[in-house]
């Protein structure tokens, strides 16, 4: 399709490569980013697993984008459903009911564990986290929240003073109505850890103890990433979240769990939350409910908090909530998920090709100190020293701090394969939809591109 | 265009209003409400200036929905560029330099005031607020943003604690950096006044005072939007914005005005801050901006403000910012609202046919107290009795105290017309597009209403 098709003086656009970076750098802002440090690729078209710039150079995509794209990229099926609605009805207020708003409700709800049947739409993750929170503090008349260091929920401003992350350093208010803890991470244990069983017990022992001396009846909720994600893909060991949800009950505090990036396939289960066989009263979600393919969030209700809000009036809402472009392309990704049992596909691809392909990167470079994952959900956690465990890189770093990861970046790149970089980690979150053979390729480029890692090491530098 | 063209068991829905209902009930949790008094109305379509449901009712709206169609429902052109984006690329990440993006950056930058030539791109108006007040936290180093009494800004943490509404008080953190302050309204004035001249002279007086006594360098920015909307189309007297801008540039202020509802067009002016001719350092934006099609907001960014993120990182960021669908929604409406004078025509409706019509209804009609707005940015502040002003209901009404207004609005529906009704106030906002011969269909519907609202008058019941 070009521009012509629709006769554009419409649907203008800069047509070639230097234009589009000129008019991006004249009047684009980009998010978390010094404007005048970043060089931002003209992107020119994505299909599958793939994107590729103006130069003909393609990528394939180990990022998702920022892990959202789940069915890849360009789904014709999604791609012919957004267009069908586009015709008929792009948008209606939140007060009336809609088809594909009811049955993109109908579709979470059918997937989401547990008595979480009413679906609260958002335009996305960070606004789904608000709500929740807003949910469980009228839920429970309860001024504050519990979430972990090494989290990541959002960017609007209750949800990033719950992030563990320093990107809420510049916006912290203080911690006015959040008390933050440590989640369970054996690799890099808070609690002196030595075994999974043992790092679980201190985990909630650490918990429980800090809620005694908050005082539980001052928590309205607990909100946790399923498997934390940004963070650095951290699995909870079993028994954890169980673990969590029984001090919920005990306590009456609400359980939110957020599962905007776990979410929809990434660990090989509809939702993280099915791994651990555990439902949260409060479920949070976006990116793969539609794989991003137009802004949808929203937040799962248990029919206890919905009960709270059925005769009094539930005190938070948006224009666009349950925007029928939006659902419409939900109702439409979750039916092709299901035919095409993509997320069968994530777990077969992480059991048999990403799993062990890492674990096999891991033997041959020393700069790769922990493989950890599931499903197309994973990360390598680089270190300097296998044996201190030193992170490649300091956490937060800037400058030449970074370098180290910012060679095996560049690395990726020239070998065609965009990679997800956080700090001292690189994540392996392809699409639920990526092939063996996609995967393969991935995991070659992955390979030469760790030496630029390994130069970095104790060893490399030893060599 | 049917479900069958698609040959649809992707994009499912259910087809009856039975069925709509029905699961919209089971799953869906609708805003501000309490979920079982409400009764949503299925809608099955719309066009233009209405929208229907399925026993072939249409209405006429007059509300624009949540005041965002401005280009009415399912502009020809604007729906074909979606469809055509959609067929090219859904998402992008925001790392990324995009043509759609870049050129719905410039288009907006082309016509916000002065030098506001950059856009971060959010995904609606609550999220602009969010992360303009952090620009403006970060970019002067100081804690505290002032807002006005009277004025909505979102649902989520910041935006919602900046809101002068009742829709602040079940989330209200305790006002931790934020100051209230009120704003001009003559109607109802809080500084006794009794011309417009005397009205902005002693707001600015108020304000000029408050801030003093607060300490001006503690204050990050002012907040405003250019015309409160929902709190009742407060169109400021002449010189208020003037005297708040140079308030703002004596302290070293970041001046804010939102125009998420007053922008692109509402006013009869592309920015309502084209009546007052004055350019803020922030404004942000949403629903006017590509009519709601697909969820879009942002950020018109100040070059000194940009220059503070050249080589400082802006700490904030949204998966979605930029998003291609979005953007080129955003494109096409621009273009098309230049191409058909959408904002010509809105002025000229507003001039020629709303104002004199609404003022003719005031004489009528004893419930309607004041008339005021622009363009297609209307308000019947309705009383009891105009001598007293006093309002209809009262403040935030709930149940038997809503009465009056209740009888209004059913009205009006049984009449074909849908109205915006906020409190003792309903909004005259349809679409910029609307014909001259829409815009007496809704007068005349109205003229019939009100006598609903004329009977809950002292007048109306002396009779």
């Amino acid at each position: 399709m070009t521009s012509n098709d629709t006769g554009n003086d419409i649907l203008t656009r800069p047509a070639t490569k230097a234009a589009v970076r000129d008019a991006d750098r004249a009047h684009v802002f980009h998010s978390w980013s010094a404007q005048g440090q970043i060089e931002p690729l003209p992107v020119a078209g994505a299909e599958g697993s793939y994107f590729w710039d103006y130069d003909d150079n393609r990528y394939l995509d180990f990022s998702s984008q920022l892990v959202n794209t789940n069915i890849g990229h360009q789904h014709p099926k999604v791609v012919a459903a957004i267009q069908e609605q586009a015709g008929r009805v792009c948008t209606l207020a939140p007060g009336f009911a809609v088809d594909v708003r009811a049955e993109a409700a109908r579709l979470v709800a059918e997937r989401t564990p547990g008595d979480l049947d009413r679906v609260f739409f958002t335009n996305a993750g960070a606004e789904a986290v608000e709500h929740a929170v807003r949910m469980a503090r009228v839920h429970t008349g309860r001024p504050k929240v519990m979430s972990t260091y090494r989290s990541y929920h959002g960017a609007t401003a209750a949800a990033i003073n719950l992030t563990g992350d320093p990107r809420r350093w510049a916006s912290d208010t203080g911690s006015a109505g959040v008390v933050r803890f440590w989640g369970p991470h054996l690799y890099r244990s808070h609690f002196h850890a030595e075994t999974e069983a043992q790092e679980c017990e201190r985990a909630l022992a650490h918990l429980e103890e800090t809620l005694a001396f908050e005082g539980p009846n001052t928590i309205a909720a607990i909100i946790l990433e399923t498997v934390p994600g940004t963070a650095g893909v951290l699995v909870p060991p079993p028994g954890y979240l169980a673990g969590v949800r029984e001090l919920c009950d005990r306590h009456g505090i609400v359980f939110i769990l957020d599962e905007v990036m776990a979410g929809f396939g990434r660990t090989g289960t509809w939702f993280a939350a099915d791994l651990f066989q555990v439902t949260p009263d409060l479920m949070t979600f976006a990116k793969g409910v539609n794989s991003g393919y137009v802004p949808l969030g929203g937040v799962a209700i248990s029919d206890a908090i919905a009960e709270t809000f059925e005769q009094r009036p539930y005190p938070g809402g948006l224009t666009y909530s349950g925007h029928p472009l939006a659902c419409a392309s939900a109702v439409a990704t979750l039916n092709v998920m299901a035919q095409e049992d993509i997320v069968g596909n994530a777990a077969r691809i992480g059991e048999r090709v990403l799993g062990p392909g890492l674990r096999e990167l891991a033997e041959r470079h020393p700069s790769v100190g922990e493989v950890r994952g599931t499903g197309v959900f994973w990360a390598l956690d680089l270190v300097r020293d296998r044996d201190t465990r030193e992170p490649l890189v300091p956490y937060q770093p800037s400058g030449p701090d970074n370098q180290p990861m910012a060679d095996f970046a560049a690395a990726c790149k020239t070998r065609g394969l965009w990679p997800f970089v956080n700090m001292n980690r690189t994540h392996v979150v392809p699409p639920c939809t990526i092939t063996e053979a996609e995967a393969k390729e991935g995991l070659a480029a992955l390979d030469e591109a760790l030496a630029a890692a390994d130069a970095h090491t104790t060893a490399g530098r030893a060599r």
